[in-house]
């Protein structure tokens, strides 16, 4: 598994949807996950430090951990199927027990930067999605993938500049 | 406290949005509660017996509560201010402790009818909050106000007729 970290929350530009981009600078990898308007609506809000007046879906999903003397411990993205991500959320439990709960990686990821848990993927998702090389030399890709890459590359950056 | 049920899920056809009527026919009354799109989405589905193939956040808080030995015991309609209603959600938890966590209606209800918990209204949002009286007569509403409510009860009850 590679830890990864939210690099940015932004739109796909030829599709008008919502994506997160999770990477690792250091392996030199993105990938971009498609999500919801909402799901992305309350990331980039708690990335930008917003504090909503009423507790929403996520923060009260904390907040119920934290009741229940749960603490998050990792949230993984762990399958990736048909161009769906899956992922889990480990729970460790007050008797240590640590419990994996099943949730999207748009739960999951919302979650993970509400209470600074680490967000990982495994090798499996790392060889099997659509992915970015962070820097280009030495690419593996085809002419035609490094152009799809390129154009990829293009508009997530595009923002950062 | 009274209990009430969710009468329907519906949409305020002067405004357009999403709305639930929570009611008690014994009590002779119902209060509707604006919500957002996603929360009326989620509430609807779960009403109709739709389960989704992978978990949404409504269905993650309630595998978390379960997988922490929590249990909701009911979800209480709290308060009611400037047009916006409060709530809390009841969890025991398994040292028998039960805890308070507040929440936003639309969450909490949808959260009730997955558990299977109770819901309720305080005396105070009876008094205060925007009501519909369920039977006519003896009706202690002005005439304007009778007006008003006659123009509510015919959106909400048409689409149930």
């Amino acid at each position: 598994m590679v830890e990864v970290s939210v690099i940015s929350v932004t739109h796909d530009k030829f599709t008008g949807l919502p994506m997160i981009i999770l990477g690792n600078t250091d392996e030199n990898f993105a990938i971009p996950i498609w999500i919801g308007d909402y799901e992305a609506e309350l990331l980039e809000n708690c990335l930008l430090g917003a504090v909503p007046p009423r507790p929403f879906p996520y923060d009260l999903i904390c907040n119920v951990i934290a009741s229940l003397d749960g603490e998050v411990e990792k949230v993984v993205i762990n399958q990736f199927d048909k161009g769906i991500y899956f992922a889990s959320i480990f729970i460790k439990r007050k008797d240590g027990e640590i419990v994996k709960i099943d949730a999207r990686p748009s739960d999951s990821i919302n979650i993970a930067v509400r209470t600074g848990a680490p967000i990982f993927v495994t090798k499996e998702i790392i060889e099997k999605a659509c992915l970015i090389k962070l820097k280009e030399e030495n690419s593996p890709y085809s002419p035609q993938q490094k152009r799809e890459l390129e154009k990829l590359l293009k508009y997530i950056f595009d923002e950062e500049e």
